[in-house]
């Protein structure tokens, strides 16, 4: 054949004209291994650079000087069979395999096909780099401000069946083509959390280095609970938590801590200690063997004062409900949680804390646990760690700071003193997910005595945890932990931490404040606009309400709360079907429904702060 | 220059000759893009295929027919000048750019080059291609039998750094290429779970499709707490208990469940909502409100037992230490959980429950729960779940059944009679993670009483759960959860269903119950080994002594029971020096340190399990 015949006449080609029509997902790239001798001199040249550098260079350098015709066909029709072989050595030792995309029909495949299959070696990259291609395109996108956010639809019509993509399980297996139709599907229909306008939540935007921490976590798909099976991650988690301990400010990152599923559960983790450190027997004998035990946090509210909204103005909410939830749920009862009165920012009113204590004790209750929040969810406010604590160690009381969302303030030099006194904390949670922005999930839970956490939880299962091991057991995690099984959620964090430095933590943070303070001073006297509280605020909450230009004449009252409450809502509902952006609301006690602007996300910049403004007039304008 | 001039004469092509050494991580693929004009013909015809396959195979077609070599590179050129474009419009219509991977210096690329940075797209690509390549290498290699299990090195040196592995973090930003080589290192010096020969854990196994899902549910990066954030997966949420509650037999699939961090925390639920079943006041006013409650589970130990292993032999220990871990957090006490005797295999013996249920209401207290085990740690053993049901019927007790290993029985007609009653259990735990190999974590709580699970939970967080939203409401699962964000953990289960149907998780299952079968059948007779309990396991647990030749001729006594306990750790220390295989053992009770071996791995075969035994006595034979 000539030298310039189309490979696809080549029967050994993957390029050649497919017979029957291509299958969605079907690739072609270059299939290095069927380009035709002289053809593919320079691809062979890339393969040996490729592979092994110096002898690539070296194949690279002699095929430049040898420009016959015929020489170069034979040279190269060797070094095929050569590289063929390298190929092999290279991944014997200990190099790497080029992945190569091939042409590959998934319509026939299923997961039977890939590995541990016979042969499914290749259909297992190829399905793999098929699914890795979904989601670099999905990434892509996510950050082009050209995209929605989302492609709203209702729950019923997700279960009706979009376009073809049905939800519902089957017996029989679907092919794989099916399959990467179903990825590219449940993407379609869900929201772009790293898109710079989704402001909705507090964990926000898409770290690219934290995001293939977890493909390489899913990857070894490994366990916390002992060193055994996963002793880079554990050592990893121990040196992270050490370096936090550090930045919180007790004497040489001493103490203790684990990373848990989230800031309720490492909230919930504070109150078992603080009940075990005064009451050790309650694990063996129960609640039983306790005295009426009271907590404290800032005041929470409840759906039930949302209905009152308008006749009950004293009613405020700032701490995070999972208090609430770990009082309910370790046998404190949620009567026993006693909410502390805040300022009109939402700081808790040390006053109020120590008569409460003290009308507690004259009770006969006993007081053993506050916390404190740094950073609220809503209006993002420090309680003051310092006066709290004070209170704290003249009762005997646990410190706890629930620094969630504040926590991350900790690295920037500029930010933390909102969190002054944190080191006098018996406890801190602290979720890295949040305002680093580190994937979901990513919490933790930090001690300042060691020892603490292992007593209150260990049960000493001999066959996860035995003590005759041959390395040093002491690095087993898995008995501290109300966990068995433990999610890898360091190995993310920790590879952020080495990409950024702690600086690179510094600058999010930094910038997404200036952000915030940019959106205050934005609105804080636009027309339209009217901040929840005054002041700015002291985290990246901005709490405000628009004001329709129907509402804008009408006085103060009844009539216009009620309609000023559906506004948000009304904003918020078109906002997600138009898809453009996305930012909270919420009721506050007797504020009506008013937006919570959050700022976390590494994507964002100001001029998407002012197409947020923007879109909220243009939705809100003829409310 | 020449139509054969290689390439790197020209200043465009990145197959250029590097003038400087290239760096790790530098790749080479051909760029298409560089090819010179005749030379890429083929390549061409390539891309012109994958874009736009009809126009492709129309141009390509064409090429074919014209020889002409001037012909020829005019018609490239042009081509590749339209190519671009139809890239482009392929982007804009909807389709996917196709992903190359380019020679990238990763050495002076840091993470704040990365997306959102301008012009981050491309090294970003980059990047996640080259982490997917080590990736991808890894999974080849994880299937390998030639490949190590494990690396092993104990604490201290993985702390010293390993070959300029430091774990430590740093102020200052790492550039991207060391951030790749860390991510080589941390696969280097973990443990291959998914490894044929990895029987360590009753989570094994590194199922592809699982994989994917984990991937894109990572790169979704959401939040299960509203339909909002995750309307997709909260649906497959819904539907996939749904099926999970039709598979357990309640009618019509009705109830309620949650997908939660780990078998732990799911049958800590259980405790948490059988309480609030019958004393709901508790959530308010604390276990104070309720007489002594008393929980029942089969007999666990601890490690004061192995201590004493020699001494006291009327010690055993079958059901999971969460449900002590829950009895101590939840504020019940442990001493208020009773532990039931079992027979040799380790199930429940109904009478004896009776007989403590009667004492324990003597005594005045209240018996309130009581789990039944369908597969238990060590032994596998399945309690006789209809009895126990009788027995709960019989006193108004809750009963769960902790189906965390053995729950996924329910898949497979042919071994599902072992959970027999299971529809009568008032919840039931069943981890996907474990036997049907969904990578971790993938644990369910699944409740047959509809809305309790909602009012044992709720705290009614109004920041979030808005009563107010465009939406159904009621999709917005995060209020029946102790978490408040959590993790998406039913997209790879979901996608997995899918792709292997109903009957590939029965196959697997079958699969992994005849492998055991196989290991039982081929040691119970076998010189040197001997079982920990006769007749053949319930489930994939099989476990055994192994009796070195030292110890064969020795009687029965305190001697020889206090060498054969030293030989199972002897033999795992030596195994995970050689890094071949990986096995648990452990003491059970009166019973010195046994193997356990168990089977959820889908890459073992028979010839892994001969493997496993021959490795034992090659390791063992001497001591």
């Amino acid at each position: 054949m000539s030298d310039w015949d189309c490979p696809s006449s080549s029967s050994s080609s993957s390029l050649s004209t497919p017979l029957h029509p291509p299958p969605p997902f079907k690739l072609l790239l270059l299939r290095i291994s069927s380009v035709s001798p002289i053809q593919g001199y320079d691809a062979w040249c890339g393969v040996a650079h490729g592979c092994t550098r110096k002898l690539g260079m070296k194949i690279c350098g002699f095929l430049q000087k040898n420009n016959n015709l015929e020489e170069r066909s034979r040279i190269v029709s060797s070094l095929k069979e050569r590289t063929a072989k390298t190929l092999l050595s290279c991944d014997n030792i200990g190099g790497d395999v080029r992945f190569r995309r091939t042409e590959t029909d998934f319509s026939n495949l299923f997961a039977r096909d890939l590995l541990p299959a016979k042969n499914g070696e290749e259909p297992t990259m190829q399905f793999l780099l098929e699914v890795v291609e979904i989601l670099t395109n999905y990434i892509r996108k996510t950050f082009d401000r050209s995209t929605k956010v989302l492609d709203f639809h209702h729950p019923h019509q997700l279960l009706e069946g979009m376009e073809g993509f049905n939800l519902e399980l089957s017996d029989q297996p679907e092919s794989l083509e099916q399959i990467l139709v179903d990825c590219r599907d449940s993407l379609k229909y869900g929201v772009r959390t790293g898109h710079p306008r989704f402001f909705n939540q507090l964990s926000t935007g898409l770290d690219i280095v934290g995001l293939a921490g977890e493909w390489l976590t899913s990857t070894a798909n490994t366990n916390m609970f002992t060193y055994e099976i996963a002793p880079v991650f554990v050592l990893m988690e121990q040196l992270t938590l050490k370096k936090m301990r550090e930045i919180i400010g007790w004497p040489d990152g001493e103490g203790d801590g684990i990373f848990s599923p989230g800031g309720a559960i490492s909230n919930m983790y504070s109150v078992m200690i603080a009940r075990y450190k005064f009451f050790p027997e309650v694990k063996t004998k129960g609640m039983a063997a306790a005295p009426r035990l009271i907590l404290f946090t800032s005041d929470t509210f409840t759906l039930s004062f949302i209905i009152n909204i308008a006749t009950d103005g004293r009613l405020f909410s700032q701490s995070h409900y999972s208090i609430k939830k770990a009082s309910a749920a370790l046998g404190f009862g949620t009567e026993n949680l006693i909410l502390l009165n805040t300022d009109e920012r939402g700081r808790v009113i040390p006053a109020d804390l120590e008569a409460k204590v003290i009308e507690a004790k004259q009770k006969g209750y006993v007081p053993i646990y506050v916390n404190a929040t740094a950073g609220t969810t809503v209006y993002g406010a420090f309680d003051p760690i310092n006066e709290i604590a004070d209170i704290c160690e003249k009762y005997g009381m646990w410190l706890h700071v629930d620094g969630a969302w504040g926590g991350g303030l900790l690295m920037s030099r500029k930010h933390r003193h909102k969190l002054n006194g944190v080191e006098r904390a018996n406890s801190v949670t602290w979720n890295p997910h949040k305002m680093m922005g580190v994937p979901l999930q990513c919490s933790a839970i930090l001690v300042r005595e060691r020892g603490i956490l292992q007593g209150c939880n260990s049960m000493c299962a001999g066959y996860l945890f035995q003590p005759d091991k041959q390395y040093d057991v002491t690095y087993d995690t898995g008995d501290k932990a109300i966990q068995c099984g433990r999610h890898v959620d360091i190995f993310k964090f920790w590879l952020m931490w080495k990409a950024k430095g702690t600086v690179g933590f510094e600058q999010h943070i930094d910038k997404c404040l200036d952000l915030s303070a940019y959106l205050y001073n934005k609105i804080k006297h636009r027309e339209g606009f009217e901040m929840v509280f005054n002041g700015e605020p002291q985290h990246t909450n901005v709490c405000f309400w628009y004001i329709p230009p129907s509402l804008r004449g009408m006085p103060d009252g009844e009539e216009r709360r009620k309609r000023l409450h559906k506004v948000a809502p009304k904003i918020k509902a078109m906002m997600m079907e138009s898809g453009t952006t996305m930012v909270g609301y919420q009721p506050q006690g007797d504020k009506v429904n008013f937006f919570r602007m959050v700022i976390s996300n590494a994507a964002a910049t100001r001029s998407d702060i002012d197409f947020l403004i923007e879109e909220i007039e243009r939705l809100g304008h003829d409310l």
